[in-house]
């Protein structure tokens, strides 16, 4: 493993190896505290991100590396015409690993095959968002023990979002995984994912319109904002931005153990009201998102067994 | 003491640690050198300020800490939508302690609520600006040796000027202080600093129109821009703004001991000519700043007590 | 040596000991890792420079220094009417080194009239950029042995290039270098470099239009950009940018040791089919920065002599 461009990059054993690595960063961080000493990680965000930028760059100081990097391409060279092929020669001088925040899909793989150094993707465009998915899998995989045997209730919009397109591709993988999609139905899952992924793999699944009518049967509720800058119609998206909302009525239905997971920054389609819930587990995300990113960088850079694991 | 929203959120005895704390880190520098190891502080700067910013970031390197953060709306997840709450809550997630700037009033306030790490307000639209108070308070006292039986000059727009509002607030407190208020009548300190502040707690003060009238009586001059962002109209900015330069000429008329300090940035209320003068602590006032932050990063974070003083 | 403002600053004895440090840092890196620990570089880039930022930053970091700083204007005081002098003065209480790239010419010479820290050029305008310089030298007489006894083919935009125009003022200083001037006529070197440098000091040059016909003479050959930014006319930009563009096809006609440089961003000025070419030294130029930049900090600091070298 040299670069992480997809989560599909990484074999189910790869995944677990790497949530197991996440799960000993969380219980022994000052045994981690030094090891990147000397390391430099580079953020290159093309796009601004600063719940993603300062994730990695909290795990890499974690780690007792250092940053460089630049938070938005107004500052970078890219505005003098300079091609990412060359940037990431130039960064593979300053940097032993990079993460790149792209616009567009596919800028970290081209990246890649001029890199030196380790490239992780850390979103191009409407494409993947890796260590978003490394993140909703530990986060599930602490919070519920496991990560097959259960019912995942995507919801939201489910045409755009990179971030539940990669977690079906990632949780399919795993026995016993079933979906309710919930979706107006202008923003449904594409037959790319339903069709070519759900269905090749004789995933059960159930699409429908209404969030109330899902909530009993879910072990896991992924809720994702309806992303305003991936629509053309301004008032497609008024109509459609509030219509699932999740509050305190709506959680009254679910299981005492259901997750409310969400790959932030939500507007307002979690109701503040929800916070407090103990199944509310989406600011715990924010959180599984730093162990996720330090386990990868440390993997990354072949420092994945400095550390003993009893 | 969790958070630091306002000047007034300390007690004088409080204040009084804080500067010892900062004049003994002054005297003692490599003492403190690896104090905050491992620790990080969050600059959530939603509204640029150079000068504040790195005065935060020099503190925590200056204690062995780093940094995390942001220097401007733009590259922040505001853009999307996010609530300063949700922010703080993430925010928690990746570091120990934030300093926040922010336009709006009491963002940091609301932060403050919902965070679980400590926040520090560096900054809130008109409202608050509690270590530039701390900063103000260090240079008298440590220049001066002490903070009460003086009289201090403020000049300038003593109106929307919110760091003259808090040095009133804070210097109210101590023995002795007499306050001559120079500014343009329409600049001049609002009734709820005048009534509610100055004559609730007798200290006697004068409002006077003309600076050169006022300089032989101060023991110190707090010099402040008259900030062009504060005005509606143009106009009425370029026939204020000139009006109160300190210069060579006026500084002949003041005291072998007095004291010139001006929060900073400055246009040119004060003359060039002016910075060689013994007297003129602007620019020392910068480096109480940084030691000023650095006692106050320590006492949030409950390390205050970790270098033993004699 | 207190401050680095052109590369005029520097004879030629400080040139060989700034580049004998270079590559004694080179090939002993772990031995350079904390001479720095508890500095702090300044970074103060009021025009954007990602590449020359980042080098100083990774330069800093490498030895064991920190960084605070800011990446544009934007983010700056400068927006609030600070001035040079004043900002240079607030950062000699924050950091112990810094490196500034100004828009206009002369910016970083008059804050090193008011700095307390010693200040580094990184590039005012279309002045001067010293550091760049150093990075050429170094690179050229690390990869050719000798920095004298050479043709040295300069090629591209010769009017503006400032790099260009501070390499001659470095080379003409050896002995036995000769130039190979080759640009379209519109963007000969300006009088003030061909008369005044070369001609005074009697260095042999010749000024061709033709790129092929230049190749076979050269020993180093430093391409570089036409910079849009520089052009009044928008057509004149699109007619002169693709004339000298280097390709395989050029590079067939060149000696089997010709050195290839280039200040970079390119943009398409070489052909990426060239990267591969073991004669392309481009971007192990970069790398060469970050070792001249080190070496630099060090000798500003007076570190320079803390590792002993045999």
């Amino acid at each position: 493993m040299k670069h992480l461009l997809s989560p599909m990059d990484l074999s189910v054993e790869e995944i677990d190896e790497l949530l197991d690595l996440a799960n000993h960063i969380e219980n022994h961080k000052e045994q981690y505290a030094h090891i990147c000493d000397g390391k430099k990680l580079a953020t290159l965000f093309y796009e601004p991100s600063t719940r993603t930028r300062l994730s990695f760059e909290t795990a890499m100081l974690s780690l007792g590396g250092n940053v460089v990097g630049f938070a938005s391409a107004d500052s970078s060279s890219a505005a003098k015409g300079e091609s990412v092929s060359d940037t990431i020669r130039i960064i593979s001088c300053y940097a032993d690993i990079c993460a790149m925040r792209h616009p567009k899909e596919g800028a970290p793989m081209v990246a890649s095959t001029k890199s030196s150094i380790p490239v992780i993707n850390a979103g191009d465009g409407g494409h993947q968002h890796p260590t978003q998915t490394l993140t909703d899998l530990l986060t599930i995989r602490t919070l519920k023990g496991r990560l097959g045997n259960m019912t995942v209730g995507l919801c939201g919009d489910l045409k755009f979002g990179r971030t539940v397109h990669s977690l079906i591709h990632a949780l399919v993988r795993y026995t016993g995984v079933r979906f309710v999609l919930i979706s107006p139905r202008e923003l449904r899952v594409p037959d790319y994912i339903r069709i070519d992924v759900l269905e090749e793999n004789h995933i059960p699944y159930e699409e429908v319109e209404n969030l109330e009518d899902a909530m009993a049967k879910l072990d896991v509720l992924y809720m994702t904002r309806v992303q305003k800058e991936r629509f053309f119609n301004e008032e497609e998206y008024i109509r459609m931005k509030d219509c699932y909302i999740l509050d305190k009525a709506k959680m009254a239905l679910a299981g005492p153990d259901m997750l409310v997971l969400h790959p932030l920054p939500r507007v307002n389609e979690i109701s503040v009201e929800v916070d407090d819930d103990p199944r509310a587990a989406y600011f715990r995300q924010v959180q599984y998102g730093v162990y996720a990113r330090m386990a990868l960088i440390l993997t990354l850079l072949g420092l994945d067994h400095i550390v003993p694991r009893e």
